[in-house]
């Protein structure tokens, strides 16, 4: 644990970030490996070790999938994100990987220019090391805030 | 004030704000020294320089009582909290001691899973430098938002 | 893009933040070169590519003039700012300047304590790399939130 991998935790955080409320979501999902896994649970159901997610995705493919159908079939109130990520707090850090945890709060601004809180939680984050910087391998996004599942269209 | 102080200020914050929204209040304390001051004043009486407080410790162990009545005896509204932390200022940094500030927005999250801004504020952090990392001498809290005292239960 | 970047993008940020949210709004200013744009608007015209902004002053001496306009003659609604600033992430890095963005969320506190989201946005800054540390050449605020004119008294 030092301070390169708390700037390369930052680095991608930021990035993942500012993607996703740039809405470059295809952009977004090259952060992830093939392989990876990206759920987004509730913390009820993550405490009490409960399997249910408000959102599944076990490889990149269909991470992508789940885009196209939000680009052109999902029908969903529409909005601006704004992700602000608080600082991270490194876990484990290898020679091939970094596991790292952060909280965010995740506003939603309405076509009026409205803004609110839409989401607060945590992610945990497991990344591989490679080439071109860190890319996700397990994306926990464990969300404090009940996520009503027709409202979770997006990514958080 | 360089890199690396920016980096301990980041690491410890980012510690401090997880350990409190992961109710792991007991070991939110082993982040203070014996010694430490922990109190949470309104920005109303810090500017004007008066000397009430809306949580006051002079020691750990003060705290650690207050933390032992918060589980055992108080009874408050059930919640789970969420602080995103900004991006800390170094004001003071020597061998033995680092001094340094953030802005910090707390979001707490009732049984419904209902989420709400709880309270913005600023962080004063004087802590000493020891083997096992930043410990603090004196912590304050400045809350912008003005806190109802029967609704200030945890730690901020 | 390194490390060093990064924080020196980090340093600038929680300066910026802590200055306005402290009504330091004259030390504030000496973050800008004389030469400096700053702008403010809403994310649809920049989206849009429309040229409106809600406040834009293209050198430093209208920036003090607002101020001063601020402190002296407007009338507005007396609040406390607080910003929380989310991770930087740098664009470019040159010998002589350093480009990058940040999310910000805008929290405002008023007089009964009461504190609300107030503005939610992306700073895109272009600052100049000088003997004191960076200055800002070029400062755009794209604010997701609508702001209505007569309620964006202070700056962002």
């Amino acid at each position: 644990m030092n301070a390169q991998a708390m700037w390369e935790a930052m680095s991608f955080l930021s990035e993942y970030g500012l993607l996703l409320d740039q809405d470059k979501l295809e952009e977004w999902t090259l952060l992830f490996e093939p392989q990876a896994e990206y759920k987004v649970c509730s913390r009820e159901n993550e405490e009490m070790g409960l399997p249910a997610a408000l959102m599944w995705c076990d490889n990149r493919d269909m991470l992508s999938d789940r885009i196209q159908s939000y680009r052109n079939v999902n029908e969903h109130n529409f909005h601006w994100a704004r992700h602000v990520i608080g600082l991270p707090q490194v876990l484990q850090d290898s020679a091939h990987q970094l596991h790292f945890q952060a909280s965010y709060s995740l506003f939603q601004t309405n076509l009026e220019g409205m803004s609110r809180l839409f989401s607060v939680g945590r992610y945990d984050f497991v990344c591989s090391r490679t080439p071109a910087g860190l890319r996700l391998l397990q994306a926990t996004v464990i969300a404090d805030t009940g996520l009503v599942k027709t409202l979770l269209a997006a990514p958080i």
